[in-house]
């Protein structure tokens, strides 16, 4: 019993050790230092089969989207659900049931394994092919069907599922969470970086998912010139607000955008796309590769990647047009309903 | 009223941007402009729920292969269906249940995600380590119980399932289909470049799949003279035809083969090793490396791939030893029954 | 029926062609010459549907772990079964549920692609990035909750699932069996290069299990002093003995080390820190890359890999630093209980 005690309490010491990112800045609440971490973390490692039960009687519900789960089953709790495409193919993911009315499915999370990599292996949302003009969509999964990834890798890794594409949606929701944080902390709202929402049915005029508004903007170099841009959407907050997303930006950068939008396929000066501007709208001068993230297949040769040139002036560093760690550090959760 | 009359004219607008592979020939039909194509497309975007729990209902059934489904269950459909390994292994693939009797699996897709790369990520059907004498199998695919993608990518990007190993056949089924058209449209006959099978069993005498003839028949760098080969099969037309057959490759390959045929395990004048000559066996002359898919880990510097040297003479350019483009920017089913 | 004997007699001659790796000592039976071996392949290339319908029920029983598994449902038989984290993430993996009271979980696979590969595509457990100090934590497979690969494939690829981070054990058994040797074999127990497990519970003073001990014990290049380590933690053979255990590696990789342990996290002269060295303790002299395997990010240039330097004095060649082909050519997998 004493043994016991004692494992427990090793058990509790090693919660110090699950540090996900350094959180340099006092601005954001280590999430792991707080009480109710602690006790999600300690039930979590134990079996509940009444709640095992639960969540895997889930897989009669038949449903495309979490939004159809919510309206057809009243599903109302945050967590992992089956899905079906159309085509009967079966996948599970994340559904925010909570915020502004659920029914958000996740369908994808963007990750920078390596702020170092120059379009290399992990780099599946710009290229893993190296930087190549002749590969101008680079892997080009932002308007394909590949998949990858898991829901419970998805801030570890990419993860992109049927979702992405079967899915035909009105809004998004975009959720910056710590990379590494487990998924049963996500819904914490004081877990995460940045989180907004949409609210205005944008996608019903551009296909009714990513994979249809990226047809109509691809993600691929030398398709355009510098400043032009797909839509720039206004957004809603639900961690965060203006002020603090211009703060998760360079002071360089800062100079560049106006925030309060989600932004699709700008293009920089030397002709390269990226996907997404995250909470921002390029306004003035076009060096979004310091705060756009995905991209096609070519970029200046220092800046192919995920997360393009988010380290400019350092990790980290708040500096020139290096974006803060937090926002380096962090995976983007990109969510339809 | 009005808004939703609008929403939906720009929605059938946007269908002329779902342009797959640029078809320069007038010989094959573009299906994405046919009525068909359009009426699918419109419906396949909202959910039907009847249809949506008939397709999850598939789970039930308990089958090794497409061929057990139809025979044991009677299932007449085409579509994605769930199969279990014989050591329990659940899966989801693609059955063809109404060519020449129904019941192929789809069991594999190869697909060239860049005709520019030298067996760099992407090429899993020859080796994604670089072309490299070293790594004589590359990838080794061929022959190994390795799996990846997905039934519902299987046209934008490779795909290889357990049935590759685990279904123990007799025929095999080809289908070209045009890179990324959705899998709600494969079985349009017009939608194919290319489409065959075989009938004689020839499986029986080489392991019952491919997993076993590729034993039997290294897809190996200098496992064999210029010339060897594996078995070359006599198939039967689905669509297409030996003339339709011969003009897909490059002037200069047809003076190399013979039209009607399935040929795996082609070696050429590098001692590169190939793994299957859809619709042609090579008969004079072994530049194969043009028209023959999938090999080994070791080519010509500029060939390493999954379609080796299909652009030898310019990308889809029907000039010398290149391929035609339908054949270049298609992929290639591979089904069992 | 002439013709059915004949093709049966093509398949038993077949067998012969099914070698995994060549095993070049006497020490070790050829499984695949067994007869044994032999009836198994006939009897599973035929589908007996009453066997796939009983693993296919096996769905119904829900449960984090394969102890679970046998403590709740009493099953007994090992082989692929279902599991769901904790949040309710389904998927399958293999089941030991015989040796020393069975309850064993398969939630891992160390396999060496290439040997030649210097932390190129395939060295999940070291870093698919290149050798670079830039990346010390490489993959960081070993700490985050990334998966990939599938049950079925775990001898012939790199293999991880849920159960890795989401398990709470006390104890692991590794079990080294010859690459490609397919699922429905591991469990002959003369088909196993070696095989031990641990019993003093080890796991409960750090945190569960690998993905926890492994944040204790970072797999990180230049984290510590060459001779530091974690864990060495005594083993009980269930294959092979500690003799046998010296002779699967080079013999001057055996006076550096005592067998008899399972040792964690590792690190050699050059700060390149390894996870894992399976069935040995090193004591004096650091030169661990030639008998543990997974590590960080970077490693002299010529070893870095997911077995880093099993091949320092030619491929299984029994001399100098090089580890025995045996241990080269297996996998390694990992099982928590």
């Amino acid at each position: 019993m004493l043994h016991n005690i004692l494992l427990l309490f090793v058990g509790l010491l090693s919660l110090e050790h699950v540090s996900f990112a350094e959180v340099p800045s006092s601005q954001i609440v280590n999430i792991t230092e707080t009480r109710e971490y602690a006790e999600r973390m300690q039930n979590f490692s134990r079996t509940n089969f009444e709640r095992l039960e639960k969540v895997r009687n889930r897989s009669i519900r038949v449903a495309r989207s979490c939004k159809e789960l919510r309206g057809r089953y009243d599903e109302r709790e945050d967590g992992v659900y089956y899905l079906t495409t159309g085509n009967g193919m079966l996948y599970q993911t994340y559904c925010d049931m909570t915020t502004a009315g659920g029914g958000w499915t996740l369908v994808a999370s963007v990750h920078e394994n390596s702020i170092y990599g120059r379009c290399t292996v992990g780099d599946r949302w710009s290229s893993q092919q190296g930087n190549n003009a002749d590969l101008p969509d680079g892997d080009g999964n932002w308007s394909n069907r590949n998949t990858f990834g898991t829901v419970e890798s998805a801030t570890s890794d990419d993860f992109k599922n049927p979702g992405y594409y079967d899915i035909t949606a009105e809004d998004m929701s975009v959720w910056h969470i710590p990379n590494n944080l487990p998924l049963e902390f996500w819904n914490l709202e004081a877990a995460a970086v940045l989180r907004y929402h949409t609210e205005n049915r944008f996608l019903r005029l551009y296909g009714g998912n990513l994979f249809q508004l990226f047809k109509q903007y691809p993600v691929r170099y030398n398709v355009g010139s510098c400043g032009d841009r797909g839509p720039a959407i206004p957004i809603v907050y639900d961690h965060g607000d203006k002020e603090s997303t211009r703060m998760l930006y360079g002071p360089s950068s800062r100079r560049e955008f106006e925030p309060g939008f989600i932004t699709f396929r700008a293009i920089n000066y030397e002709r390269a796309a990226m996907a997404i501007c995250s909470g921002v709208k390029p306004t003035v001068g076009y060096n979004t590769e310091h705060y756009c993230i995905g991209g096609g297949g070519y970029f200046h040769p220092e800046q192919c990647g995920d997360f393009p040139s988010f380290d400019y002036d350092r990790l980290g560093g708040y500096q020139g047009w290096s974006a803060s760690r937090e926002m380096t550090e962090a995976a983007v959760l990109l969510f339809y309903r």
